[in-house]
């Protein structure tokens, strides 16, 4: 398929990554291509810069969030989560509509230090912020509940047995995204509910971020054992 | 040891015969021995009525919160949150005062039906208003991610395979704390730190509801995979 990611952090890098090794056709999406590959440091999580990303991956386009979404049938929105809504509508309202919008990032508010906060939470989300945002399209969030290695690549730990959540409203789309999902070689997906239902992953956040530190890895995850 | 379990619900029925079943000398506490003991109408959760449950454990006592926890060495904060600070009031500052209370609440807020959300959350906690309420108590945040049954019981679901967590300032209520909870048949306690953690599991109680739904029943629990 045509897949869009959006955001070129560690996130959008290695989904886009795993996307391409499973045979699609993906285009990476930033707000301008000139800038973007142009940066030399390293970025603000300390990830190497883009490019030395981008020349390692041939295979991946590098566009704009428009002309990627415009190309794509399925668009990820792997931007941090502040950033989601001005890159979505950059993206564009038309080249959104009817398709999949696999959301995976965190409504994370580091503007008073150390760990996060949330900035929307409990009675509303940064999934359904998307969905009313962009009505046309359709909302799944997902995989935001582990860190991107996992979220590509579930087999590196304990042979991927854990479990992966889904929320949104149109069961098509959610259809896709499990497909998808299964590709990637997560095994468990849980289907919450609609688009509401992603309250309660995102407010994981705070004990994935606590567990990262007790725990001494971010390769970790939940599994529901029931 | 003697322990006090404060509230009559669920939780505090099932932690309380637990504890006295492994020989402990237990004691439920409520507002009004009195009250509870008269009425004869399940809870408004639905539970039979107290005086059937404690005819039926002769073992444990059933005293004032004051008495309760005046009498013992640890306190059991088996309260709704809502209720919880008031019955330690009750319970009283000097009686609360060196022990270890262990917080099973959860600050769930029903006033705008259901899911309920919570009444504090992300830049503090339940488990932090508690100890800020009785800085000379030693609180210690656990079991809240589960059902009373896999709190007490946790053999009872794959052999008792999947985590609980701990969050408090004391190392050796934590320690004390640790060694009950093997003594229920936990195996994988994690210790996320200081009481501010607690902000972490109380905010998985969203998604435990709407995996509750999910999954259709409410006998499953989380194992951080690592």
């Amino acid at each position: 398929m045509r897949i869009a990611v959006l955001g070129t952090g560690m996130a959008g890098r290695t989904i886009a990554a795993r996307l391409a090794e499973l045979g699609h056709e993906v285009a990476v999406g930033t707000r301008d291509v000139t800038v973007t590959m142009a940066r030399t440091e390293p970025d603000r999580m300390g990830n190497p810069p883009f490019q030395t990303w981008a020349e390692a991956h041939p295979q991946v386009a590098v566009a704009s969030f428009a002309e990627a979404a415009a190309a794509s049938e399925i668009v990820v929105n792997a931007t941090n989560g502040e950033g989601s809504i001005p890159a979505l509508t950059a993206a564009g309202v038309a080249n959104l509509a009817g398709k999949v919008l696999l959301d995976i990032a965190n409504p994370l508010d580091f503007s008073t230090g150390m760990p996060p906060t949330l900035f929307v939470k409990d009675t509303d989300s940064l999934g359904e912020q998307i969905q009313r945002a962009f009505p046309a399209a359709k909302v799944v969030k997902t995989l935001n509940t582990m860190n991107a290695y996992l979220m590509a690549n579930p087999k590196q730990l304990a042979g991927g047995d854990f479990s992966v959540f889904l929320s949104g409203d149109d069961p098509d789309a959610k259809a896709t995204v499990t497909e998808l999902l299964r590709s990637f070689g997560h095994t468990d997906v849980i289907d919450l509910g609609d688009i509401t239902t992603a309250r309660g992953p995102e407010m994981m956040l705070p004990i994935w971020l606590r567990l990262w530190n007790a725990v001494g890895t971010p390769m970790f995850n939940f599994k529901i054992v029931r």
